[in-house]
């Protein structure tokens, strides 16, 4: 955004002279600028000292987190309207969608306050925020009013709402996975017109072939006799729901016509879904690389800004001082330990010279970035508490038998018994105490653990497979506890408590995952990709919002759900006689209705599944009209044929690099994986010979730091216009090797001295063991 | 494979001196290897010049054209064996697949005699075609004698036949398929064991929550009772084959039952293939790479050796003396043109010296596989027949509106008419009558572009869409005829006949693609991938015939179809009473059966479709045994987890290269894209610069030459480790320059002179038109 620089051109005030240091003001805004950079926020904000304070709480994470909690409410109000899951009165939620209201004005108050005005109007982003306030509050006003007359209207603004959950800065991602789907567009959009067309001259054909042949389907209606019907019967094939039903009339007539479906299936199914995703795909790369290209250049352009306040004239050069750049830092992260602080110092001035040169300061957001985890691995309590005891030679055998891996077997070989005894009969009183033993079990080898690990690094914040092993059996204890108490006290037998001990006493299985490590690695990727798909679970979220609230307007209490014990003659139809005979109503499909949000949710989750979708669109359509067949084909293209090819397309590219990496420093991931975090639009990049080096200063015979370090951004990879090689940036590197240097001391001293080549001092990774 | 070394190293007659011209053996010898590097075949072949001389026999496409037919003929042989779609007896049969065997030995044993003993022992592909061959024979005489005394037996060698496709040398391209996704086995393995793991684990908590509730499923069966249906069910809801129904029962007792459900799908169906889908895009990519790599490097080798056969000494270095090249390449290329072999000899000799040095004989293979295609625009032939009248201005004025975007405009406005008329009754006369209007009209647009437009100019060979254009309408103007007179007799009244000619007379309306251009580039793109897909195609055939044979020995006759008017009782299950109440016979899927080879493959066609698989698998489990499950669960995972999927990962990279070029290179993709041709295993790669070049030389006043290239495989690009950048590599280039330079004067002279400039003498892109 181009605005940033102009309006920090015009208000940037100059330090007075170049020794003197910079007044607060000045810091406070470099901060600004390197936080921006650092999140790659791109918010052109006024420089005056008041507009940079306001910005600073702006982006306070309480005001983040309140714009959320006030958009989740504003979208849950929906839960709470007619047709409603809790039934609230309209004033009620009214009064709360108005204050919800009242805080989105807030905020973009707020943000116009921060913004130069010329800029705030140009943005699209606050346009909309401010056309769906005035929208919504119209809406209330009109359906409140025709209410107070008994005339029941529409409360056609609640799709808008996700809106706000789009347009507020703080959810660039959902933002960004929607710019690539409308860049998509342009292009897919022939591919759908020839696939149309195709589609139609399949029709044309399907109904002179055999639309005077007086076939029947197996329901006894004509067959492909209305070239509209062959259509929407042909574009189901597409989706493959109606295969091959569609086609028996015609085969079981003559088996030579089911090459027409064979050809219509591959051509249309098979090809041109291919080149959709080909569309998307290539599209999906173009935009991503221009779009980090830009990150990085407004990155960059920042940081410089951030310089240009704060550089002082040392000898021929322009530097900033050690003094306000460890206050710079400060602000930023306020979090930030002395020791890491120092050592990100030491990092960025590599002369100690005392000040940091422009190379070295613009790399600041990226180091910020850096996330550094560390473990200190010391002796254990017990060893201290009582030396003797513990290294005792029963002592020692134990912790030697506990790190043996025929333990791991032997405990494997224990849950799969288990899994058995679930899957038999649990009122048989055996197997009732055979739980109890699985349970001591299970105990019993959590406390050799501990006994054998310092327990402090087995519960580190990044061990995750110990917390989730722990966390498993505890859940199971819980849950065993709480099933003999329920099935001894016999009168108080909750529906859902039941199944959710039911359930964790089944999940106890998962622990076989921790201890296959090939399943480990698998798991630990998949998670570690979760919030990447959590962006687009936004963009579906906002997708399934919008025709949730559609479909509940519409097609709002048409079909009924009757109890399955009813024998009324209208739960045979779903309360519709317009259901009679019909698909819908034979596979008992009434629950799935646009009754509340919840039932909309699932009913829209059934369509994203797609198969059988014809026979729920053919359902509503029956209690409508024909064309609302158009809202279920529309929720196909959008959500199937965009979205779902968009994650499938982007997919492979995140999984690809882990893989290959895991597979490469197997003994790592138990301490590596766990880092990776929050990847999002860029593959991983940790490979190979970076880890060999880091490896073989991992393990100190005594005083071992072990060291986890993953780059929250991986995008600050190439946010330099440096080489895309598959390696770690060079300056990262050295970084990583500060790093290992000065927690490796474990109290860093800011002495000079000390620096013995620690590549030396480390054993061979051969000798490193876990 | 290093024995093409070994071998060729312990024979190879040394020219006896430098001076002397090569003997017609060593020639001989030098084109073999100058064939395989050019077709990247990897025979290693005896040198003596016996083996030779049968080497290049064994190559000659009559001998391929014979095994291939043989290997069709044997596989075809399914169509007539029991169970048969044309009956024939088993002595028929038999003795026409001991001919196929007896035509596989002799090529077999051809081969042996070309390549060295110890090779071709060694070489799996051999010895997995002698077993069949002995286990066929062994299966033929067991059969027929079991036959003789009345014993109907199993003729299991039939599933063997496919590895005749895959194990002969030509069919290098099956095999590579076939090895990429073999590589992928083991990394795909863990996965598929998690997802196992996985389904498991739900199962059981199925089981759990749903088993005691004594729920029951549409058709009154009970609902998740036993483990092994559950495991079978979650399955098929990984395929979402019966999604939503499995969820019904659970979520009419609970809503909040659905939760579980969708975290199922969630985890099992979109999260797990996605898994896949990464596995075997990275295996994919990684094997690529290697493949190619080995490639060129034999490539490179072969060539070197062809060169140290016929290298002589001229001043310090070796080389090659133009007759012996231009006889090389007359060799490997017998139906070179003379002008084709000038030129190419012209870049090989770029100085014009009388003789090509080492690295520009290495270069022939890849020179060979340059397509040169001339189209000479010359004068029409009605102007030097009558020029006053062709010149003459109502003539000029016919020309001009021809040419005129109103003029294709206008006949797309009649396609459109055309369409609602087809669309129409035909009963009706006057819509009869309009065929023949259209129809006329569509014959005079014909004679009018013939008339415009040079004819050989526009029939070229590389003119697909005027060929296409021209077929479509005779077929129209044939089937229209067709019809008419079968109408007006009668008596005749052909089924296949009438729908051939019903399809023929919709098929015109295609003609839309043609004036469209936007569509024309995206079916020149599916078209020119076909190839590609022919490969997948053959892979997808084998496994389609293993399993269809299977399935005839194991289903044959346990399900009948009758005719839809039979009112016998047998007709409503099929013949067989055990499937009585099953939604197989239900959904009148009983000619969905293996009671021949076609039923059969359009039974797994729809089982590659997935939707309803689940009712078919059912409905043979219960005419044999629920173990029969495993047949249809075992396809699903051969064909759609690993060999779709791996279509769709290669689909988007082929697909790839020729969207963008031709989105830039519009105006010429009539000219060039039917010139891209069997382009497998790497991308297109014609771009940008490269065109703009050629562009600006391609029109010339009157004699204007237009050129049109194309390499036949682009793996040459990059086999000799030039840089992958997307243009073409330099030496390429030159030859473009070369062929463009020979062929713009029409009759290559080999005189040096006349080189003049020929980018100043060539009008402006935007001048040229078609």
């Amino acid at each position: 955004m181009p605005g940033a620089r102009r309006a920090a051109g015009l208000h940037r005030p100059h330090p007075s002279s170049p020794e003197e240091p910079p007044a607060q003001e000045d810091l406070l805004l470099a901060a600004a600028y390197v936080s921006d950079a650092q999140y790659n926020r791109n918010v052109p904000f006024e420089t005056s000292p008041q507009a940079v304070r306001l910005y600073h709480f702006y982006n306070h994470w309480t005001m983040r987190a309140a714009t959320y909690f006030f958009i989740w409410g504003d979208l849950a109000l929906a839960l709470f309207e007619e047709p409603a899951l809790f039934p609230l009165p309209f004033l009620a939620t009214s009064i709360a969608e108005v204050l919800c209201l009242t805080a989105f004005s807030g905020r973009l108050v707020h943000f116009a306050k921060v913004t130069p005005q010329m800029v705030f109007w140009k943005d699209t982003k606050n346009i909309c925020i401010v056309v769906t306030i005035v929208l919504t509050l119209i809406d209330l006003i009109i359906y409140g009013s025709l209410e107070a007359v008994n005339i029941h209207g529409v409360r056609w603004s609640r799709a808008l709402r996700p809106v706000f959950l789009i347009n507020f800065p703080e959810s660039r991602q959902i933002r960004r996975a929607f710019r690539s789907i409308r860049n998509t567009l342009p292009d897919i959009l022939y591919v759908f017109l020839l696939f149309i067309f195709s589609m139609l001259i399949f029709s044309l054909m399907a109904l002179k072939l055999f639309g005077d042949r007086g076939l029947k389907t197996v329901e006894g209606s004509p067959y492909f006799t209305n070239i509209l019907d062959i259509a929407f019967e042909l574009y189901v094939l597409v989706t493959t729901a109606n295969s091959p039903d569609v086609m028996m009339p015609a085969y079981e007539f003559n088996w030579w016509y089911s090459l027409y479906f064979i050809t219509y299936i591959i051509i249309n199914t098979y090809i041109f879904m291919s080149v959709f995703l080909a569309v998307v795909y290539n599209n999906y790369r173009k935009h991503l690389k221009n779009e980090i290209r830009t990150l990085a250049y407004l990155k960059r352009h920042k940081m410089i800004e951030a310089f240009n306040i704060l550089k002082v004239k040392v000898g021929t050069e322009f530097v900033v001082k050690e003094a306000q750049w460890r206050q710079l830092a400060k602000i930023v992260a306020p979090d930030i330990s002395s020791s890491h602080l120092e050592l990100l110092l030491r990092i960025s001035d590599e002369g100690q010279k005392g000040y940091v040169d422009k190379m070295n300061f613009l790399r600041l957001a990226d180091l910020l970035n850096i996330q550094v985890v560390t473990i200190n691995i010391k002796r254990h309590p017990l060893e201290a508490w009582m030396p003797r005891v513990y290294q005792s030679s029963p002592s020692l055998l134990v912790q030697k038998v506990v790190r043996h891996r025929i333990f791991v077997w032997v405990y494997d070989v224990i849950i799969l018994i288990n899994a058995i005894f679930i899957a038999l009969d649990e009122k048989n009183p055996l197997i009732s105490y055979a739980e109890w033993l699985f349970l001591s079990l299970y105990i019993i080898e959590i406390l050799l653990k501990l006994y054998t690990y310092e327990p402090r690094a087995y519960f580190g914040r990044k061990q995750f497979w110990n917390w989730f092993d722990t966390l498993i059996i505890i859940a199971a204890l819980v849950a065993t506890v709480a099933n003999t108490t329920i099935q001894s006290a016999r009168k108080y037998n909750s529906q859902q408590i039941l199944d959710i001990v039911l359930i964790l006493r089944i999940l106890r299985l998962l622990r076989i995952i921790v201890s296959i490590q090939r399943f480990r690695v698998i798991v630990t990727t998949l998670i570690n990709i979760g919030p990447t798909m959590l962006t687009f679970g936004g963009l579906v979220l906002v997708v399934y919002y919008v025709f949730a609230i559609i479909g509940m307007e519409v097609f709002h209490g048409k079909v009924h759900f009757f109890d399955p014990s009813s024998t009324s003659p209208d739960a045979l139809v779903c309360g519709n006689p317009a259901l009679k005979d019909s698909a819908f109503a034979r596979g008992r499909y009434c629950r799935n209705n646009f009754n509340d949000l919840a039932a909309s949710l699932i009913l829209l989750t059934e369509l994203t599944v797609v198969n059988q979708w014809h026979v729920l669109a053919d359902g509503f359509a029956l209690v409508t009209h024909q064309a609302s067949k158009l809202y279920f084909i529309g929720f196909h293209v959008v959500v199937v044929i965009l979205i779902v090819n968009s994650v499938l397309t982007s997919l492979p590219r995140r999984t690809q690099a882990p893989f290959e990496s895991c597979y490469d420093i197997s003994p790592f991931q138990r301490a590596f994986l766990p880092a990776y975090q929050s990847l999002i639009l860029a593959p991983l990049f940790l490979v190979g010979p970076e880890f060999e080096s880091l490896y073989a200063c991992f393990s100190r015979p005594q005083r071992c730091v072990l060291v986890v370090v993953s780059l929250l951004e991986p995008r600050a990879r190439n946010s330099w216009g440096d080489s895309p090689a598959p390696g770690l940036p060079c300056h990262i590197r050295a970084a990583l090797a500060t790093i290992l240097l000065i927690l490796a001391q474990e109290r860093p001293s800011r002495g000079r001295g000390g620096e013995e080549p620690l590549r030396a001092a480390c054993p061979a990774p051969s000798e490193w063991n876990m």
